[in-house]
């Protein structure tokens, strides 16, 4: 391969623009995967937007990956060529510290990830490690398998480390793209679950997708009738949120979970930690043991997000729609 | 029994008074106790000076009480007249709501304080439910198990609850009643520790105590030296600490868990907890069935509380000690 052709962000907040690159040179571990769907992801914007101040330029975003192993590596062994694979959040990480030894990867110190530093999905092809591709069961429909390598396995990590099952209560606050594929998920694992959106609008949604209440994620007094009623709360918002108001809708030792980071400090009375043993915590996308393990549950449960597709072409199209909050309920580009 | 005769601060923040009462009648499930010993806590000084605006006077302090089974209800079956009991921070619970139902009572919305609205352990004698109270291992000193019934099993509930063991770090915060009682259990548990402590002058004490590593709790270069370090840190203290400093000295998926209630609003920024996953949480005290065991660990381990013994008759001068901070590391009146 001569080189690679891709859409990039060639400056902060740009535009995306035809880019093409040479791709590093295919190593040991490597594969290199012929793109067919990518998933596009509030994540890909803060890194066109350099949110995080960590993006490079030019920046080819797309980080929820599904295509066909063109060539492998002479270490590669659990993948070969021709085989369909997903990729997702992270690229890479040690493997040697006391976190990869554990099987958590996603809290490796060096992990890097598929958009930074490294040129994305929105590509004709990528270059990866092979260890952090996932062959897909084939059952599942590639562009079901897209948004769930980021965005699913997001979900999916915390609701396996909190016990999440058929006994549990769970609060998913945003139904949008992280939120739907929780909603799915929660109602596949038997849960009983709130779905919390400011959009009033979503509510028949939201119980299509398994939601067994609805409440406002902005009115205190719809938020309250819910005290004292969750296992869990997902937060799968970037918004600013009433911390003291949610905390107060745990049950004892329940857990109130961020997915996103909201602007702006976490501020609340200590008091609400003591009694009732609450706690606060965040979520960073999933190990691979995690990934691997979701894929079979979306299969076995036929846990299909709620997809809307458009040709790669129009990604700059896609991204404004993205941007306006217009998706329903999450975008996959196709070559 | 005609009376009971007890001190009461008559007055909220008044000095203790000789004081006696009729006591209620001995229900079905009640036994009396005849005091003989009784640990004096900070919990002590917040119900004389109404900290928590739940106090009532005249107010009987203490709720680390040791001594004989005097007295007991038709339905008593688990205690014996003349058996020796101790009786910590809780004197009841509804034993039917579902956190009862799950061995948490410590976690029940009708549980009932032993100072608050009724007579603490600063009296002759105590009529309260001998669900309540627990047999003492024949080989616990009474005035080692009076300081373990509150604050020792405060410190203990969250070690158990986050699995604590001979492979954990753990940092503690404060080094007075709690924290030193922290130090031993630690210590018997195998888990590498390290003391943060405002006072230089306790870092032998704390090194004698099994502490491995000491570090200023409030000089935030000491405590960035411990970034990334522990599994869990319990902060004892009531103070307003440097929490976004502190939630760095946490591993990934570490915890750090406040025992007692800060002055203020906590606040952090919201990255401390994706990255990392790190949780903030709170713990109360701890439910009967980990008060036996812990009653059972400290007998085997030969855990022995630090302990400045007074008269009962002296209880003034005892709390004007505990209001100096003069205390090494616990108080226990004796009659």
């Amino acid at each position: 391969m001569q080189h690679i052709s891709a859409q990039a962000a060639l400056v902060k907040g740009g535009p995306l623009s035809d880019f093409s690159y040479e791709p590093q040179e295919l190593g040991f571990h490597d594969i290199e995967v012929e793109v067919s769907h990518c998933g596009l992801c509030h994540s890909d914007i803060h890194l066109i937007d350099d949110g995080w101040s960590r993006s490079k330029y030019p920046l080819v975003p797309g980080h929820e990956i599904v295509g066909t192993v063109s060539a492998a590596g002479a270490g590669v062994t659990n993948l070969q060529v021709g085989q369909r694979v997903g990729i997702g959040w992270q690229r890479s990480a040690c493997l040697e510290c006391d976190r990869c030894l554990a099987g958590e990867e996603n809290l490796c110190a060096s992990q890097q990830a598929t958009c930074m530093g490294h040129h994305g999905g929105l590509a004709s092809h990528i270059r990866i490690d092979g260890r952090f591709a996932f062959a897909l069961p084939e059952e599942l429909p590639s562009a079901a398998a897209a948004p769930l390598l980021c965005g699913g396995v997001t979900v999916y990590s915390p609701l396996r480390r909190f016990g999440i099952n058929a006994t549990s209560s769970v609060g998913v606050i945003g139904i949008g793209g992280l939120g739907h594929m929780a909603l799915l998920i929660l109602r596949a694992l038997g849960a009983e679950v709130t779905a919390f959106s400011t959009s009033a609008q979503k509510r028949d949604e939201a119980l299509a997708m398994g939601a067994n209440h609805f409440a406002s994620s902005t009115d205190a007094r719809d938020i309250r009738k819910h005290f004292g009623r969750f296992d869990l709360v997902l937060s799968t918002v970037h918004a600013r949120l009433d911390w003291t108001t949610y905390l107060q809708t745990l049950k004892p030792n329940g857990t109130l979970c961020l997915l996103g980071i909201p602007p702006g400090i976490i501020q609340f009375p200590p008091s609400l930690l003591i009694t009732g043993q609450r706690s606060i915590t965040g979520s960073d996308i999933g190990s691979r043991g995690t990934i691997r393990e979701m894929l079979q549950f979306v299969t076995r449960h036929h846990v299909a997000p709620l997809v809307q597709m458009m040709p790669m072409s129009e990604a700059n199209a896609a991204l404004t729609r993205l941007r306006q909050n217009q998706v329903r309920y999450r975008l996959v580009l196709t070559r």
